[in-house]
């Protein structure tokens, strides 16, 4: 379930090599409309363009269905390979498409947003929206190579930039208070793109670790999900309202109202509580939601896929990186843990 | 990869059992139009039943998509199970739709027809078509468990027992010659439920032997694929020309002209060619094609799966038992095995 991930800075040529050594037939890229500049300009040797539309709203059945069609018309065999280069939607979906054309064909991502780099394109998980659902069907199918870079960060939209903090935040409090503090203290308006390929790695390093122990998430993996089982029926509600936010933004949210719960539960330190709230304050605003929407992302949080037996499952802390799985809440809890996040984010 | 195969005749009771060990929360049945009468008679306690329509041009995207629609909207988790009741075109579907709803849930195959008994239910093969293309996508996902018997095979149409009978004779050939004898010899117009629960057991053996060296068809499983190459092809134009063939039925003429490549090639004995043309030809008839349709089925044979590079690649036999995998051919020998194909089959 292992990759090869590469932390560097000098794209073109490290995929290259990648490339070679994989010695494949055919050779396709997936791209959405935002990253298809960025996949020309890596300059691939022949190889056959795919492009989809941007956006979580096509990560669908539809866009994986033109990828399918486009790898049978290009004449992909099982030889071929697949470079996915763009944010998670890409590396997601691509990777999927991958694993499934007949029956697995390898491919190389190439993240090109932070929350892709940081979460996405590492650690096997592939997969696409069905029904509104989030990730609703997918595999377990680890890219061959991931080459992670922070050039492509300073072009992008900085509310995609901090999607993609959220997920580093959410590593931190799995490693510890140094690599907590570090983050909280960083200057987002401007970072020295070396030193942020470091931050990055010491982020993607947390997972790794994680992941390697347990691929497949019958255990410790579900460490992973702390703030998404709130964080995705916030995203959930959102898109089923027709007004999407970012992944990492609803994971930032769900971060707070999780360690509200970790605090209600296990006694998580109120100071560094207080400490996480103020900065997704400050930096990402308020999801707005009021009591009268509870009931509509309970409902949600029971059809999460770490859900068992339609009960809401969790990860909590007791203290930065010690973290408790498979956590049972009930309504009760859930509900006055979004009224103290409420307050926190001063809604 | 493994599964626990079962081979029995008393399948309601061996799978309740099976249900018990797996402890799952909520219980979906899939079956197809034929099939669920005899998946409602398993009694199966609170189980959802999700019915698609049956024969292999329903093995499609739009069927998938109903079967996840149904999981979803029956509450499905990861927890529960999927009890796949009929012929390889429900456990190949369904094992796929179980294998990527989220992420994986497990699942167990009821082989109703002996295709499915003695080839599709076992060994982790799962998939659909797509665009006029067998199997194009899928995923190597094992059943948790297969219970195979031969008592739903008294009321199958002769036409449907002719074409498992086609895989047993694929797996005898590359078993021994032992095995071959027997089954060339047997009474096909009637037949003992226990005694062909034996030949049954005997053919999942060798498959199952030969898929737990190499789950993932990186080399010894590709012998399985013998008759294929040139069964496909026949089974895709089939399609194409909208008068499909039952699959076993283009395996039987797949295996007639592989063996005279093997013959080519290898030196495979004239003696057990003629046998299995004889048996073939006299069992399943022709099927019809003149020389008008060679490039056709020669650019569906570099389509296949198996095939790389876009060149055409088989598995042949030098012996009973002597498999050799990843034979590339040239168009004009695979077009004079057609020209003896026809002769053998007197076309």
């Amino acid at each position: 379930m292992n990759s090869n991930v590469i932390f560097s800075n000098d794209v073109p040529s490290r995929l290259l090599q990648a490339i070679n050594d994989l010695k494949p037939g055919r050779v396709f890229i997936l791209a959405d409309n935002n990253t298809a500049a960025i996949a020309r300009q890596l300059g691939i040797p022949s190889a056959s363009l795919i492009t989809i539309s941007d956006g979580d709203d096509h990560k669908n059945l539809d866009s994986l269905t033109h990828i399918w069609s486009e790898l049978q018309a290009g004449g992909a065999t099982r030889h071929s390979l697949l470079v996915c280069v763009g944010g998670g939607m890409v590396t997601d979906i691509g990777g999927f498409a991958a694993d499934t054309f007949k029956r697995g064909i390898p491919f190389i991502n190439v993240p090109t947003s932070l929350l892709g780099a940081v979460d996405a394109a590492v650690g096997g998980k592939t997969g696409f929206n069905f029904h509104n659902l989030k990730n609703e069907i997918g595999a377990f199918a680890p890219a061959h190579t991931v080459i992670i870079s922070s050039c492509f960060l300073t072009s992008l939209p900085h509310t995609e930039f901090l999607s993609g903090f959220a997920e580093m935040i959410k590593h931190a409090l799995l490693s510890g208070e140094p690599q907590l503090s570090e983050l909280l203290n960083a200057n987002l308006a401007s970072f020295d793109p070396e030193h942020m390929l470091q931050l990055i790695r010491a982020s993607v390093t947390v997972k790794q670790q994680i992941v390697s122990q347990d691929p497949t998430e019958t255990g410790l993996r579900k460490a992973l999900n702390l703030g998404h089982t709130v964080g995705h029926a916030f995203e959930s509600f959102a898109l089923s309202r027709g007004k999407p936010v970012p992944h990492g933004y609803a994971v930032a949210w769900g971060l707070v109202t999780e360690l509200v719960l970790s605090h209600m539960r296990f006694g998580f330190p109120t100071t560094i509580l207080h400490q996480v709230a103020d900065f997704i304050s400050h930096n990402y605003g308020p999801f707005l939601i009021t009591c009268d929407d509870y009931d509509s992302l309970l409902q949600l949080m029971t059809h999460d896929k770490k859900s068992l037996y339609g009960e809401i499952n969790c990860t909590l802390l007791s203290q930065c990186g010690q973290p408790h799985t498979d956590v049972t809440l009930s309504p009760d809890e859930v509900s006055a843990a979004l009224d103290i996040y409420r307050d926190l984010l001063h809604i």
